[in-house]
């Protein structure tokens, strides 16, 4: 089977010009089929208090409304995706921008409203990579935007780093799968206030230990839950890392 | 060579829900091939308001400045864009979302200023359509908003009819076009005043003395120079109508 690299960023790298650019080299230089995931909350919570929409996170996921959800259509599935495609064909690699609705990628249902109503948000049903599938062999590079759609005319908002794991999972029966979390440390920290303190290889009882221990918490808790669901369904490397080492393969991985 | 329809719709018929409704419902039932290129210009203006950003026209022209370009890129390439491919899913019809940057499919040079300084807009340099023709073969439908790339990172605002035009040309070696102009009006209308005056046939010498006479005018004149082109490049069939019309074949022809 083929080598496929799924890389996800967080919204922070995406959104700067300056750490955009240096992603984009680095991912430029990978070999072989690759996957860009992207989020861009900070931007969508800018522009959305330009238009006077105020935003409302709970446990880090945005409440959407339907004014939000317009928001973030906008942002995720334009603004962000389409300058990305067009600065990855600027160095020779043919980009294509998708949400979960094109090419019926990515199927999913509103989130039931329990404790807390997210609105239009997303919970996945099934990821279709027929015709990705497809594209990818012949070396299109798809960029995909935190979108997803419930097959009855709505786009919902769903987590980046769900729709990473999920599309990882699906495609791991074709491709031999390397899924990479980059967000701004060089991997998982034992202490945070020492960058150098990175947790090389970490295992499901490891990860229960340190959760206790509250050195693993907040946003990290789902990150490496949607990593663990992947290595399970036959991903072949999860690794969590800062965008300059996507090449090095250095940071936290998953076994 | 295989059929494919190409539909241009403007703003007013997919800004609008019920239109929109009306549009892909005939849209859905076309056999065969097809693409549809829309544009999104009062919705970029009220999301340009909002933003406090101010809308400049010159002959029906968008002025482009930085953040106009921002602008569009949200509304045309997210918001219509996406809606229109989440409702064409939900009619079962299998939409994948597109720009010029994606598939490099339209590349194109910033419009030199001359009298005028329009920004970043984009006159076309060159379409490639292999990855198109690639995806339509796999009953794949392109939406195509009207944006275009410069290859060097640059996303730049593309007139929606030239878009058309060019991709209807270019997929002519390949396919028996029928590019189909759709607008408020069942045709080229010889007195405004009455929408049954439709030009059923319209030949070079007869646009030239309608446009000498003022019948012919203002927008309807590059939408026109847009048709004729294509025709000349080896479009089988060029139609100006309205989106009810699109199944009847009712309208003006370019002969």
């Amino acid at each position: 089977m083929d080598r496929l690299t799924i890389i996800k960023v967080g919204g922070k790298v995406v959104e700067d010009s300056q750490s955009l650019d240096a992603l984009l080299n680095q991912f430029t230089r990978i070999s072989g089929q690759k996957i860009l995931v992207h989020g861009g909350g900070r931007t969508a919570t800018e522009i959305a208090g330009k238009l006077g929409i105020p935003t409302e996170m709970v446990d880090g996921r945005r409440i959407t409304g339907e004014s939000m959800l317009d928001v973030v259509t906008m942002v995720y599935g334009g603004l962000v995706n389409k300058k990305i495609v067009a600065q990855l064909q600027a160095r020779g690699c043919n980009a294509l921008g998708l949400t979960g609705a094109d090419l019926n990628l990515i199927s999913a249902k509103k989130r039931p409203v329990k404790d807390i109503d997210y609105g239009f948000v997303g919970d996945i049903n099934d990821v279709n990579s027929r015709e990705l599938r497809i594209i990818i062999n012949e070396n299109v590079v798809p960029v995909i935007a935190p979108l997803t759609h419930d097959c009855k005319g709505r786009l919902l908002n769903t987590n980046a780093d769900t729709i990473a794991a999920e599309l990882a999972s699906e495609l791991a029966a074709y491709f031999n799968v390397y899924l990479f979390y980059c967000f701004e440390n060089k991997g998982v920290l034992r202490n945070p206030d020492d960058e150098n303190s990175i947790i090389f290889e970490l295992d499901a009882p490891m990860f229960q230990q340190y959760k206790q221990e509250g050195i693993i918490h907040s946003g990290m808790i789902p990150k490496l839950d949607n990593g663990f669901r992947a290595k399970r369904n036959g991903v072949k490397e999860v690794l969590i890392t800062n965008p300059e080492n996507v090449a090095t393969g250095k940071g936290t991985r998953i076994i």
